[in-house]
């Protein structure tokens, strides 16, 4: 059921675990004649990367990829385009000790109900690592809808900083949410009645690991708002379909749930157990920090998507 | 790119607008062996009409449907099921002052930039009328998930029948909050990566005229708790696969745009206009109690998916 | 899996058993701003219509259908748009004594092992009475492609009416081949690699009831060729391109299961039995007759879809 | 839209081009569990290799490509296999002299035309070279389908080797035939009405470079035949779905286009040019001998996808 694609005209198809040997994407429905280096990519990936705050985990690794197929001569083909990256810094040990156990917050109990086995090493498929893919393939899809004078950006809105000092002190951890824009859009993007442009954006938003929740323009607060009131508000969208105005989403990210305060388990047979961070691990007080570009990306994805689709409504 | 289509494996397309000739919707993909008859679907439809509550519109069409298809017997064959509803009350002569305007909040001026024309008569293809046959479509899903123990059910949260009362004495409207709830969910439902339970869930939310906004669990609360807190609170998916706990999720509405309170508008072209809404048109003071059994139905047509995809992941 | 679903952006669900109450076909993603009439695509169908030939079955349904949807002011609207046609000739009591055979050649014991119930009344969805949703929803594609100067013809190339006043004498049937031709198509419709051209009107083609085969170019016949002569050929595809040449396919059509002579069978148990074609039934001595009709229309369902599909290509 | 992707529930996409970095292919929704090696796929790709046969061309590359995802512990784990092979033999510099030219047979050209932008070395996404990612990938689909007892076998039926010795020594090239016989399915493979089993597989044959036919049962031949004749003879299908008998098909490759003889043919420009293929290119005599391999992958990638399909038509 392609359930690691994303995307109709422009698809993505991820793959790779955490501590596997790679990390890749497969972008299919680029447009052909797009500029496109490693470099770029790897600058987007760059941006993502652990260590670019006091407040993200110590994973050394680069995270550097190369762009396998579908570039030729510095331009895009119109063919598949593969972006590999490989795995460097992955002491799979640390997880060792705890695959027995249920990780509080963790996907590791669910993947084995359903699929009878899991890559326990840092979350397998399930880490945001995966996430990397993303950021590459949505540098494309940004690089596409620049092209058209389309730009989105993205903002942690919460926590603080000295929020996030406090947390992490005491080795716990903070949701947060995060913000993004999307300013340029034409009129007319997204499709009734089950593409609208936030049904895709809530989804791409959804999908990401540790989200659980998605609103668009005044989203949850128009619940208390009289429509003479609300009416007045700028929408970006009407009916599923671009106004033309800034498109604004939140995203509510939980709080990570590995932290270094022992917790309350079981066993996978269900036996009472005690949950200890493996020394060495890495610990984000925060994962909407490093989610930023993340959302960024999704959002590009959504958009540049409906973009392309667009091109097919009138005779 | 099958926009009026939702889902994988028990997929629906729905088609008509409201005030043309009828509205319908083809299943396909629902399981052969379902004991399945008109008066099941007609009573679904019955919970959604209008006039069931002092705040819903008046329009007094029965909403009365027929399967056409894909049921011999009184049971479902595995053949695509088309359950089709006439359109009875359709005064469109209300709809022609205003076709040449901007409507507050409505998606007529986002169609007609899209697609150059727009069927204005009662919202068309845009309107909440649609979701009539969502929620036969979720009639039938939810008698899949029945079978396997899987229980739906939603509420308004917000607001209460006082503000309702004062708001409809205003003729203006108000947003509000529905709330469901799945019971008896196996552990393993839902699919990495982005086909996450929550991913499509916000989708089918999102893809709900009105919507602004969609939460699992804890949903925008947790982006203050700490991880510590958190941890400890049951989760209806982890890693977007159903836990087994139940899943609980909230949608945002926004207040119904069409008010009785004339409103500041531009013609099409751009003019300024007022905008008033026409006699004898209907009006909802809340979106938001219609939206009540559309969205346990989009829920089940998202899990009875799930359900049937999962059987597929295992050797 | 939306496996009663054909096409990716111009894509057509139908629904409907040959002795249910109706028939009929959604179509999703025809541009808007065709002129379209449900005269239009009840000309297409007469043209299928049995009794247009002395070799045709009797059944003397006029196939009137009507549009339902996603019509406005005589365009279409971007909207999804359902066409139905009710059944009205349908007495299912011949079918009551041979519901428990085997029947020769036919769908029914392959659908009950599958599902374990069949509408057995005059094959059910496996009847080529599903053609007619095919022909009418192939009639808008023609009218799109006829818009950018693409026709689309098919004639019976086998047999002759000599060979088919014989087995008709004989109440046997006879195979046959049924050509087409595409004109007029631009260079660069169609897309590597698993959407080449070839490959999308192969699979329209084998979903034909009764459909053995299918070529294209020199088909078959290149297979005993030299390159230096094959290379000379005109070629309406190459790498599943559209080359702007003619574009030629053949399909091949096994003769008609049912015939008026008995029939060594098997109950649906395995028990020996003899079937005979009940009185009454329609008999068509080669479906290749009325198929060619069904032929053009799915061409055109292929290459309606390429043609919107090659939008998306290029930056 | 995904056109370089294949299958519903077992799907695979594949990327890279001949003279690119690397090829490879990502297999999404392969059930857990399965035991899987490099070895086992690798010692698929070296039945396909070419230098096996002394009418197959001499690249030396051994295709040798690793698993870097979805597999742990030797078992699949249900997340995306991804299969890279890194291409070694390149030396492009062959091509530079005729990438201005029309390469009659060839792919070039509408390339050109569709995208603006063609990898010309050595065929690009064109060329053959990519069916090794359908042959590793249809490695894991017939493990999967053997642990269900379904084997498929293919083979050439033409030409002979005579013909082969004759054709190779003009320079010249020639058409062929590929059988393929998939045994122990069981019945009720296959779906109505657009997934037909022999639909499906049309799709994955005609999707193959230089094919331009298939049959499936007897095929062509069956359009002399009359019913009476041919309701008796065994059918792999019928209505689409399996019967549980053989299933037999045939695919018609067209003469290598690539041959030693110079041909007329013009610039892309259009001015009348001769065309030399480059020395030291690869010349196959005969494509049908080295996609023998290849139309066995995609028969069981087919049947895979619907045996695990089938699992979802039942309550």
């Amino acid at each position: 059921m392609a359930t690691n694609s994303f995307g109709n005209i422009f698809r993505i198809t991820t793959f790779g675990e955490s501590h596997g040997k790679a990390i890749g994407v497969v972008i299919d429905g680029c447009p052909a004649g797009l500029e496109l280096s490693d470099d770029e990519i790897n600058a987007a990936l760059a941006l993502r990367a652990p260590g670019n705050s006091p407040f993200t985990s110590k994973r050394k690794e680069p995270d550097v990829g190369e762009i396998l197929s579908g570039v030729f001569e510095g331009k895009t083909t119109g063919s598949p385009i593969c972006f590999l990256i490989r795995n460097q810094d992955h002491n799979s040990a640390h997880y060792e000790p705890i695959k027995d156990l249920v990780r509080p917050g963790h996907a590791n109990s669910t993947y084995i109900q359903k699929y009878g086995v899991f890559d326990y090493r840092g979350g397998g498929r399930a880490s945001a690592r995966e996430t990397a893919c993303r950021v590459a393939a949505g540098a494309v899809a940004k690089k596409v809808l620049a092209h058209y004078c389309v730009s989105i950006t993205a903002c942690l809105k919460q926590p603080t900083e000295d929020q996030l000092t406090h947390v992490m002190a005491e080795g716990d951890s903070l949701g947060g949410i995060i913000e993004f824009v999307a300013e340029g859009l034409p009129c007319g993007l997204g499709d009734p009645v089950y593409e609208k442009l936030e049904a895709n954006l809530a989804c791409a938003m959804l999908s990401l690991p540790a989200t659980k929740g998605f609103e668009i323009d005044a989203g949850f607060s128009c619940v208390s708002m009289k429509g003479s009131e609300h009416n007045k508000l700028p929408s970006g969208t009407l009916g599923g379909i671009s106004t033309g105005k800034p498109l604004i989403g939140r995203v509510a990210c939980k709080p990570t749930s590995s932290i270094k305060i022992p917790q309350a388990t079981t066993t996978l047979e269900g036996k009472p157990a005690t949950f200890v961070l493996p020394e060495g691990s890495r610990h984000d007080p925060c994962v909407a920090i490093r989610a930023v570009p993340v959302v960024e990306a999704m959002a590009a994805l959504v958009l540049v998507d409906a973009l392309l689709l667009n091109r097919c409504v009138r005779l």
